[in-house]
């Protein structure tokens, strides 16, 4: 035992103990004699004194101890003179008796405190150092904390959770799958698991009834944004039940991980929205509703008058900045910016200012009376003050998520998008397919598994692109959290949705065929949903990234720079998997 | 909602409540006039009655019905007429109103029920429908219920589980490794985890003090006896403590789960064994004491009597069975066939009765008076009705393995291993190393970051094989559930241990320079520990293979038979991961 108590639980109700701590020196000061050393552990820190006049030699020790040693001490726990309100245990210091170094430190590539020195790539490279950081560490405690809520809460449900293999069979339909040479069956290839989408299916059609898994999914994806190879899912299934049933279920555990975790009491229901609803107010199928500035179309309202740009679109649709009229000049230069860059590909902006008597002021001014532009504002309500901005262009869909990135942008600004205020929705009505350019041909819009909803069957055959899904996604601040669907539980249905995507009955069979099988042995109607455990702990931790709450994350090579993996093989190892690696081009 | 009631909740309470139950349909038989179902989910069985006189439609509908189709059916619960006290719902019947067909089925390859008729192929193929059986369905309960109860116990024990990551570098060092090709990184491969080893004590230099995961493994070994090319272990490191610390937090969790999932109260200490006296007593590092027959060695008292084969031995023991001299001269001809077998090795068996009068009789009485009989007698305190079995050989391990098997195999014969019955045990001060024949070397016993013991540091220079380490085992009734160590915190002492297992420095910076690096930084004394949670839950299942706890297994050759995996993959893929597969010789 190499401590009788942790750096983080002494208080003044300790003094006069004589205790032994082991720790981490995270900084240590000498002052008139003294020398002060803070422990640091898992727990909090505690502070040390080594005085001269008492005990020379000790104190001479300790003036030898580098940041991030690793020590032992034993001493007695004493009344601080100057009180430290901010620390635990700031009432308390200790008198050091013993002192024993248990291991040395190098002087670390960057500081051990939250506001480090270190950049990213030397933060990730040394992450066991970042990881001693505490605003890191307690990113890992809440991820640990919301796993073990979920359990709990799942378990007291009849929820069982089971663990699927991670070396299944390669479906190349959905992303790209990493895959695994087999010694024992050469030539052939394992993959490691996307989701276990069709396991869990499976084990509905083996009657578990209420399946969870916390459990490693992979997908081979050229990494942008905020995306790991490996990540976490929430995964969970049950039989003999409907769309609502699983809304209520999963609704009821998000509100005991916002109680247990964040301890926010939420007593209403979640709303719903229409995925077509939340396209056409938000562009979005996850829109944040911290805020409102839910979008206003203005075809009605602005064509027609010689404005050759609103005249010939396809869409004109606008938002309303509450109180933002004081933007500069400058500012909405740089929202016009903001909409131009490629990645988001507006042609242009217009703005127009409430003003404080009531006027519209915009940047069309020649093209629209005030007439209209009073219509404009009682479209939107906008009050004396209001700032209203207008997209418009020749593709509806694509113009809607424009403005979704302007309204975002603008929530930014105007510090809408508060990190401790929580809007949770569910988008609901999903279409079941939608286009692929790429592909030139329909995809399942959540996976080829998703059941139509039942009045929309006689459209899978007339106009299969307009069948809604009993699909639902749970959307946080803007973030989807989760999201699932009512499965097809019938071989019938499910060979016709094949044969929509474009699978021969051939290729379903080789590729589906052990779950379409499974389906002739008496299915029971069955839905889900996954949830992301990565976005949810980032979410309620309040980090703009994933990477945050990961243990160990890679970059967006996909290479964790700390074990520099992946890496090269031996030849043997190549030569027992009956491998050969190709000329690689530089 | 598809149903108001499971199949397993109705008792006489009930009587009178009209219900909506779904299912599969068990079986069903008609009686005068009558068809009777009984329902099945995963909760329990409900027998469902349709009454000609009274709904001679519906009943005809239900005399369609075949083996597993899934039904909803709406009723009136009635008491039952024929009691059957061996079903909780045993009280009750439903007297049903409406049926609808959910899905029908066609008729299983075998019978869902614990004694089917389906074989291990067709079971396994066929897993959804195996899983349909309440046997098999149970030891995946367990399952669920012992990780759970793990996560229950670690987490009051201030243990964080943190994910690692799956993909991550090869260690050759080992068992084989699984390796992932990578598409962003051409030529490199990644390699799925034996064990979160490294990661975990990097976790301990990053100061989380308490780890724990339940977590996926991974060996590519030939598939021998009861290993899976995926298993689960229950993963933990603990900072700043010594063996004795991790000893007793781990057997509370021990004992935490025998009373919560086995409802058996340990109060005492779990007894410890030397691995010296492991191998002298039982001839084995995991003993199963959940009968005697501790080994007797005779070399004092057997040696220099004529008897060529014991006057030439290096070794001679044997073990007493107590009441067994009732075995007959073929029931000991067929040990001696058993110890004989290319998989044992033993050249023979000597077996000796001791007589109702107390005289011995033995199978090499010509060679020793009853007066040395008596001495060997006292040697094991045997009684009259003893059987003495004994075995000889010129390598003491050897001979000791052998002398175990016949052990085990006695125990077996005269029912001593009752699996409702459980012998815990620690085993302690493992040598640090094992000479490997074939790698004409010393081996980690455990593995390379295991620390020797203090005092046996000097013998590392002197005589390695010699030296113990901080290592143990937890061992219940013959089977190792978990073992771990303390690690090497220092990295010269770290530097020198690679030394002795052959790594050039060159080599162990590259496999394990990240290591050594961190342990540059303060690294804290740590150690730890790994269960086994597959072969734990077959323990407390009472199963003979760790595949019947497992939902998905694979079988020896490493194929799951249902998913048909692994398979051939599409050239494209093989082309993004820069891979050509060799000529594979038929």
């Amino acid at each position: 035992m190499y401590r009788t108590k942790t750096c983080g639980e002494l208080r003044a109700a300790n003094i006069g103990e004589t205790v032994v701590l082991s720790g981490w020196v995270q900084k240590s000061r000498e002052l008139g004699g003294m020398t002060f050393v803070d422990l640091r552990d898992r727990y909090g820190i505690t502070q040390l004194v080594f005085d001269e006049n008492k005990n020379a030699a000790l104190c001479e020790e300790a003036k030898k101890l580098g940041r991030e040693f690793v020590i032992q001490i034993e001493g007695k726990v004493v009344e601080r003179s100057s009180k430290n309100p901010k620390m635990d245990t700031g009432d308390i210091e200790i008198i050091v008796s013993k002192l024993t170094v248990l291991n040395t430190s190098e002087i670390p590539p960057f500081t051990i405190q939250d506001d480090t020195d270190g950049g990213d790539d030397l933060r990730m490279k040394y992450r066991y150092l970042d990881l001693r950081r505490q605003c890191v560490r307690k990113n890992l405690e809440l991820r640990h904390k919301m796993a073990f809520e979920v359990r709990s809460y799942l378990d007291k449900q009849g929820f069982l959770e089971v663990e699927t293999p991670v070396l299944i069979g390669s479906t190349p339909e959905g992303a790209r799958d990493f895959v695994v040479p087999s010694r024992m069956n050469p030539g052939q290839f394992y993959a490691l698991p996307q989701s276990p989408q069709t396991l869990k299916q499976l084990l509905m059609v083996a009657g578990f009834d209420r399946y969870f898994q916390i459990v490693k999914c992979f997908r081979d994806e050229d990494l942008r944004a905020d995306r790991q190879p490996e990540f976490t899912q929430i995964d969970c299934e049950m039989s003999f039940v409907e769309q609502e049933d699983i809304i209520t279920l999963f609704e009821g555990m998000a509100k005991h991980l916002f109680k247990t975790i964040r301890n926010i009491d939420i007593t209403e229901a979640f709303p719903r929205m229409t995925w077509h609803d939340a396209m056409k107010y938000y562009g979005s199928d996850k829109p944040d509703l911290r805020f409102d500035m839910k979008f206003v179309e203005l075809m009605d309202v602005l064509k027609g008058y010689g404005f050759g740009v609103f005249d010939n679109a396809e869409y004109i649709g606008g938002i309303c900045a509450k109180g933002a009229a004081t933007y500069t000049r400058k500012q909405l230069d740089q929202l016009t910016e903001f909409v131009k860059r490629p990645q988001i590909g507006a042609k242009g902006m217009v703005y127009a200012r409430v003003e404080a008597d009531g006027n519209v002021k915009s940047s069309v001014d020649k093209f629209y009376s005030q007439d209209v532009l009073q219509k404009m504002k009682a479209a939107f309500n906008a009050e004396p003050g209001d700032l209203i901005l207008i997209l418009s262009g020749d593709d509806t869909m694509k113009t809607r998520k424009q403005l979704c990135e302007l309204r975002l942008e603008v929530a930014n600004q105007l510090g809408l998008r508060d990190k401790d205020k929580f809007a949770c929705l569910w988008v609901i009505d999903f279409p079941m397919y939608e286009w692929s350019e790429e592909e030139g041909r329909l995809m399942a819009m959540h996976h080829p598994f998703t059941s139509p909803k039942p009045e929309d069957i006689p459209l899978l055959d007339t106009d299969p692109a307009s069948v809604r899904a009993n699909a639902y996604d749970m959307v946080i601040n803007g973030v989807e959290v989760g999201g699932g669907s009512i499965r097809i539980h019938d071989s019938q249905l499910q060979a016709k949705i094949f044969k929509i995507l474009g699978f021969t009955p051939e290729k379903a069979q080789e590729q589906f065929g052990f779950l379409m099988n499974a389906f002739k042995y008496g299915a029971p109607p069955h839905g889900g949903l996954a949830y992301g455990l990565d976005r949810w702990v980032s979410l309620f931790a309040g980090l703009d990234s994933i990477r945050d709450c990961i243990a160990f994350p890679k970059n967006n090579s996909g290479r964790d720079v700390m074990l520099d993996a992946p890496s090269a093989i031996d030849q043997k190892q190549l030569d027992e998997l009956f491998l050969d690696i190709k000329e690689i081009e530089k």
